[in-house]
């Protein structure tokens, strides 16, 4: 089933892609805070977007860009300043970044797409991030793609990468992967970002389905604190240079690329999940039995973000109770006489009975699920307090190796099944614990 | 508008009403665990329950009989055990508390509506719940309403209660209720429970629309965690004792009941929000400009169940960020150039932008409504650590006085006004902040 590999090099690892990430004083804290990402040929670009009311300038920019346009050559990202509510200047600063970095890059107009992170209702500091273009530009590389992780988190404790390889058509293709995310840590600083490169050939319409069906099995199916942002946004450029032939239509080669996206999608977002505000854990929910898989998903993500759940779970208690609670609120409909519930190997109920099982031992595996997760996230985090030293030059391991440690990190999850019946629907959501620390980050902001 | 003034006594405010609260031996801790509230005649019967797929056994019994059956002399609620999940036994227990409560007030069976709250997955202690029978019975008393309220709490801090008088053709019409619910603060401590009592007449449709209209704005506004509970019930006799002519349809008459038990509902809803799990305030969202009164009351719900919001408002942040954020993914459509957001009497943002106000006068606003609230909620905390003393005999206030104070509790919420465009929808709802106690009640359960 997984007919792939991990490679070192994030959204670098695919053909043709070059990346980085600088200073340019956007931050106060003197982190990086600038990304780019480019292909050196013109790549089909698919996006999904925050489904918010209230959106970021950049939201609006590459919406409207990708409703006229199926293709790009480069992403933008700023960190430090949302340009969410900031009014009609927030939309000339979205254009003046997407152009000057299109000038620096000798491309026409609209040939670069852009997210923004940081402070809901400050602008773009412009005259910085212009300044900083030609820098940014000058220091593309192939080996860049961690740069540019490290270039877009905001207050995430580490960054978020992945690449992945497989064979079509007897070539190599690839897709990478960066994202950040860990909720709303700061005043108002919100955000999940999440960018994709493949150097597979593949149709517009194609791409941005796959894009969709994968973001429904993966990012919309975490939960930090069931509020989305204003910024959310996921861009994916392939742009073909691994040469392999066309993928046009749904076939095998099409499903093949579509499943190693979804899995690059689900990395990156099982990675925000588990770096969400004050976490100890990583928790994934898997129901079946339901009636359908988006009736199971939806199961899935109530268990996931009930507050109820998640602090049970932060205090190693193997609550059944709360876990049927949130199942049976989750709006769609069961029997509750074939409700089963599984923590780890644990049975704790069965047709809708409450089973005897050993608490201590159910407890203790939650304890240890977060103490092995926590060790490889150890190995993973940001250098300073600030989180402003430079990731690459204080890592002293090798990019893969760095890979393979966030694997692990993600490998030990607290895992919650659920049974609602013998219906063919199947669906997993991912969350982590609710802890004093999610308190204490989110309200001991001094105004 | 509010033609109507309070009154002492609760449920058995309105004539014809009798009420009892004791130590059946159900709850561990030796609190009061056994209410019954008995009509003198037959009354009208309605009842609004829980939406979950995992339903108690008592939510089942009582959803049943009112399909065949539109009237009811008396409720019975047990704290300590919520039998839920408990399987074919848990009704049977549930039809035997209902039948003994029924032949020791020489009823006939299906007279008697049953309510349970306390832990999921356990069953009733029935054999203590049956010897404390004729014990309850002989205590009934027109004064029994607060031993009552004080009877069907679990690890409330506060009783809930309240009794309005109005008139209608010129005679006075009492409405009085009951309820219990503070999240879910012990392991599978669950449900919120209310009761309602009517000395009106009025038809049994009228009173089942008039229930689920006033639920929409007052119970179904309200959010401690999100969290929808197994017992969840709301149940409303009106024994037309008030000897006032029969509404049986729409008009000033209806209107005017209708209104009176909207405002039951509402404070007894507030009165939830306010002692939910930690809580240090009670947070109400008001918006208008919506489209519909059904979208306004959606967003003010976003924005009320917000953990984000939550904790801002617990480290009194005045964080428009947040509140914007969360009103933008409430699921209902509007442009965010005409939001405009206010903090008391600050207005945060405008036509979609936000305006400069003094951060430091705004946070002490959320300071001094916490203040003012935990201020009479002090006077009003039930008596032990345990909660297992006596209301009524340490209480040296009148209980007319324990209702002005209780109303003063919830008069100093942390007001959030949203706008949302020109359209006519208006709605509110409530909540109260996130604090660390919050994480600490619900995590801190040795298994």
């Amino acid at each position: 089933m997984a007919d792939w590999q991990i490679v070192a090099g994030s959204v670098t690892a695919p053909k043709g892609f070059r990346a980085a990430g600088i200073t340019a004083g956007l931050k106060p804290s003197g982190a990086p805070d600038l990304a780019l990402i480019v292909s050196d040929s013109e790549a089909i670009a698919a996006g999904v977007f925050t489904t918010s009311q209230v959106r970021a300038a950049c939201v609006d920019y590459c919406q409207d860009l990708l409703e006229s346009k199926t293709s790009a050559r480069a992403i933008l990202c700023n960190a430090g300043q949302a340009n969410a509510c900031t009014g009609e200047q927030g939309m000339q600063d979205a254009i003046a970044s997407a152009n000057s970095a299109a000038k620096a890059l000798g491309l026409p107009e609209q040939s670069v797409l852009i997210a923004s992170t940081g402070v809901i209702g400050q602008r773009i500091k412009i005259d910085a991030l212009q300044s900083g273009i030609p820098q940014l530009v000058s220091g593309l590389s192939t080996e860049g793609g961690d740069r540019a992780a490290h270039a877009i988190v905001t207050t995430d404790l580490v960054t978020k990468s992945i690449a992945l390889e497989t064979q079509i058509g007897d070539r190599p293709v690839r897709i990478g992967g960066i994202a950040k995310g860990s909720g709303m840590i700061h005043p108002n600083m919100a955000t999940m970002l999440a960018f994709v490169t493949c150097d597979a050939a593949v149709s517009p319409q194609l791409w941005q389905d796959m894009l969709r069906r994968a973001t429904a099995k993966s990012f919309n199916q975490i939960t930090v604190d069931g509020d989305t942002s204003t910024n959310d946004c996921l861009l994916a450029l392939a742009n073909g240079e691994s040469r392999t032939p066309a993928i046009t239509t749904a076939g095998p080669e099409a499903d093949k690329l579509e499943a190693m996206l979804t899995e690059v999608c689900i990395h990156l977002a099982k990675s925000i999940a588990r770096d969400g505000e004050g976490a100890t854990c990583l928790i994934e929910i898997a129901v079946t039995g339901a009636m359908s898989d988006r009736a199971a998903g939806q199961i899935a993500r109530a268990v996931a973000g009930s507050s109820l759940v998640k602090s049970a779970v932060f205090g190693r208690d193997p609550n059944w109770g709360r876990i049927a609670g949130a199942a049976g609120r989750a709006g769609t409909p069961f029997e509750q006489s074939e409700l089963s519930i599984s923590l780890g190997d644990f049975t704790l109920m069965q047709a809708g009975t409450p089973l005897p099982f050993d608490r201590a031992a159910a407890s203790s595996y939650l304890k240890q699920q977060s103490e092995r997760s926590s060790k490889a996230m150890s190995k993973l985090l940001l250098t300073s307090t600030e989180q402003g030293n430079d990731l690459v030059a204080t890592d002293t391991q090798t990019p893969l190796r760095r890979q393979q440690i966030a694997a692990e990190a993600l490998a030990h999850p607290v895992l919650i099944t659920i049974g609602v019946g013998s219906g063919p629907g199947q669906g997993t959501a991912w969350g982590c614990d609710l802890s004093y620390d999610y308190v204490k980050i989110n309200a001991e902001y001094t105004t």
